[in-house]
């Protein structure tokens, strides 16, 4: 195995590998130049005469579904990661597979957490070749010393509907988890000692795979609703004891930051998008659930309150706090990709107006436009940010992969995308020449918030128009680079890398937007 | 133009053609026999890149739409008919296109009605080559006489479901009308002045078709909400005044049958279903919206109520009586394809528990599984039904085609199958030796109840035993058919058709299980 495949300059400047995985693949071309010519992927037409009439699905075991699904080697089985920390239905299914001898497994997580880091082992004993999927945490690091057979392919959200749509990747076997199922596959994630919310990250899984199979700890009759997965896409149902920890799957409650830095940089992000207009009756917004946007989507509300303005819709994932502003009438919608507490699941399941979402509808590049750029104010994270206001989200300046990608590639194209970040994170710069692995071209990054000063994006004009009597402390992507060097003592060390790529990085259009090197450690 | 194209003896010994307008058709093969082979059609990839990332999709005017869609000669054109007899829309698109000079359309409606008997002018002057779809009335009977340019085509609601996803109908522009819709292309039919409850024979045409329009007359802020029609499949907006005539879209009030005749059969049936143990905790059942099957509802659910029996869904077009007992707490859910009365709008726009069905879900044979095959008792019509229980539901007797075939070649595969019908209608027998067009196998039918007497299907020996020790006046088919020629003077004369085939009726999986001839009038 050698993954020094050949590389060529993308669109960036990046050298991105020219296949992956044997197949070829397209470098970055600039955003919006990649226009596709296919047809999207047509699984194969069946027939009601091969299911049971009585519409009762069940099988005995994860086996015996796999069985039934003609597992073999070199299969691609995908999983979703509504159950995230507390999922524990990609191990049972791993752990079957190694029963049965099947290898060379291609795993198509949604994403995969640290709950997940007993099949290290099973990459070690070739079961899996490798992992197409966002890797928080263990699974990022093995991969980025090298211990994966194959190279990874890290998509967002919307890209991973994206390629699934569009036939990029063929999944044989999907096995959605699912909080609520009835024996005909109908699912969703708002009921059940294993409630998640929704179950959007398996919607291009259960539309597109060969086979579909649902595992559920909490079989209700026939029908389960909302029909958040059709049972019309499932050929097996199993039940098991459990599908997850709930402790894990969800918090009792979301945690605000307390870090006077982090505080201020939500204050400075709220005010900065007020003097800019964007807060306005009508108006969106996106959050995370990190502290510093948990802290500014409760500055923002406080601030909504008092000058009486409503949204129109929140983008979620979901917490405690956006429920809170459903409920008070701060916003019509909350248009949700995933619950963060229990809160959001109770809201999800009692009120229509938390309206559950998917890659489709959100993200997905290939589509006829979809919501992300719909979005007034768009809150991202990252790891590093260049002086290009290029930004990465997935590997740390010391090279190791560690994070997925999520919905950040997507929700760049909201109309003013602002990135709180901090200054430095254990005195490592966060602002630098050039970003590690590029994962967000900078023209969509639009103003970036720490708690040293304000960087606008050179290319948005009517952003340093509209707060050009601000009191807040404006300050160009350059000095605030300068000042955090100064405070650190430097740029951040070198990464030691080696030549082979382990991890291509996609662009939200299939395109390669740059990649991953082995780390290696000391 | 000839429609006298050879013909082959399918597995019901009805001869059919074996090309339809100039594509090979495949004859049926028997129930569950023909097992499909191919893929799902993939339709063209698009990218966000061409559409407003404002999500604003608005255009003038519907010429301005479809001409946006490149609108040309013999592309097929798609409208939903969930407007029923108050849709202006179809006819605004065929003006449109009649005033671009577009000719030999194929027109794919879910159903036409009355509404659109205007648009025999347009099949008179070439803009419409033919219809493939139900045709209630007027078009029926154009299409009857031999008007029809091309063969018209019959499918079911499943059928149609069907023919789109697998690629044998290639919808070119759907057009979707919409009683609420938003700029972005969401869409639904809860709310606005042309509120008609649900978009789901919209369906296919929105995930397939290459091109999608939609029409509204109550636009709303992005997100409109529930999105029945996900503006992601959506290229164009287009804002009309009005998009039909609410008293022609649902009445306000469903009205019972008071014949005493039919009160009977209804009487009848509802006592056959309870000795055959169909009524129990737990169970279903789907009934439609004329007079008898009315009556049925309502004497089941003052049986309910006595016996304290609680359905678990109950399969809608919905009307008043159903939702009464959803809110009464006789059924857990509305199951519903289609709103027929205002109750029923409001009611699936207020609760959730009247959940909104499509014919993917309930109907599509060619899915794996649906939910026709879980419904306990299907309540059906019928124009004949012969000593086979071979049924008809397309033409009457003297052979003009004037009814659709609806959702009732899928209902046909409930668990058991009761046809409520006269056993003569104006002097003409019901029960005859052949059907003139055959719908449905009689395999597939199990009782019939007429109000002199009630005919079960010999291969249904299991309601045989439950029935052993019934009050009802069980009776053969012959018996039945006998009576009905008695008293009407003989069997229906034979219709005078000529040998040219006119239309096209498919089966639930796409097989041409009869057709329909020429008639020749006096």
């Amino acid at each position: 195995m050698s993954k020094q495949v050949k590389t060529i300059e993308n669109a960036l400047g990046r050298p991105v590998p020219v296949e992956i995985n044997g197949r070829p693949a397209i470098p970055f071309q600039g955003v919006g130049q990649y226009i596709p010519t296919g047809r999207k992927y047509g699984p194969r037409i069946r027939s009601c005469a091969d299911y049971p009439s009585d519409g009762d699905k069940r099988v005995a075991t994860i086996k015996d579904a796999l069985i039934r699904c003609g597992i073999r080697d070199g299969m691609t089985i995908s999983t979703h990661h509504h159950l995230r920390d507390g999922d524990t239905v990609a191990n049972m299914v791993f752990q079957a597979i190694h029963e049965l001898g099947v290898k060379n497994i291609v795993w198509y997580p949604s994403a995969s957490f640290a709950c997940h880091a007993g099949l290290i082992d099973r990459m070690k004993d070739g079961t899996i070749q490798r992992i197409e999927g966002s890797m928080n945490g263990p699974l990022g690091r093995f991969t980025s010393i090298g211990g994966m057979e194959g190279m990874a392919v890290l998509r967002s959200h919307g890209g991973r509907y994206q390629a699934v749509q569009d036939g990029e990747v063929v999944i044989d076997i999907a096995v959605i988890s699912a909080p609520a199922a009835d024996a005909f596959g109908n699912a969703n994630g708002v009921r059940g000692p294993a409630a998640c919310g929704l179950l959007g990250f398996a919607l291009a899984d259960s539309q597109y795979a060969d086979h579909v199979v649902v595992v559920t700890d909490n079989l209700e009759p026939f029908p389960c609703i909302p029909w958040q997965i059709h049972g019309n896409y499932v050929d097996y149902v199993v039940e098991v004891p459990s599908i997850g920890d709930p402790a894990k799957i969800v918090s009792g409650t979301t945690q605000i930051t307390k870090s006077p830095d982090r505080l201020l940089i939500a204050e400075w992000a709220v005010q900065f998008a007020m003097e800019a207009g964007l807060v306005r009756n009508g108006f969106s917004f996106q959050a995370g659930a990190g502290g510093t946007s948990l802290s500014f989507s409760i500055f923002l509300a406080e601030l909504m309150r008092k000058n009486g303005i409503k949204a129109r819709f929140v983008r979620g994932g979901s917490n405690q706090y956006m429920t809170a502003m459903l409920e008070e009438g701060l916003t019509d919608y909350i248009l949700d990709g995933q619950t963060f507490d229990l809160e959001g699941v109770r809201s999800m399941r009692e009120n229509p107006a938390h309206q559950n979402t998917s890659p489709f509808t959100s993200y997905n590049y290939h589509g006829k436009g979809n919501f992300a750029s719909m979005v007034d104010i768009a809150i991202l994270g990252a790891t590093e940010v260049d002086v290009n206001f290029h930004a990465n989200v997935v590997t740390h300046s010391d090279g190791l992969l560690l994070h997925g990608i999520g919905g950040w590639q997507n929700c760049l194209f909201g109309r003013c995308v602002i990135l709180p970040i901090p200054l430095f994170r254990d005195r490592i710069p966060v602002i630098r020449d050039a970003v590690t692995t590029l994962c967000g071209p900078g023209e969509l990054v639009d103003v970036i918030v720490t708690e040293r000063g304000i960087a606008i994006n050179p290319r948005r004009q009517d952003l340093f128009d509209a707060l050009k009597n601000t009191t807040l402390p404006l300050r160009t992507i350059e000095e605030l680079k300068t000042e955090a060097e100064t405070i650190c003592g430097g740029p951040p060390a070198a990464p030691k890398l080696g030549e082979e790529i382990v991890a291509a990085i996609k662009w939200v259009d299939g395109t390669v937007i740059d990649c991953v090197r082995r780390v290696i450690l000391d």
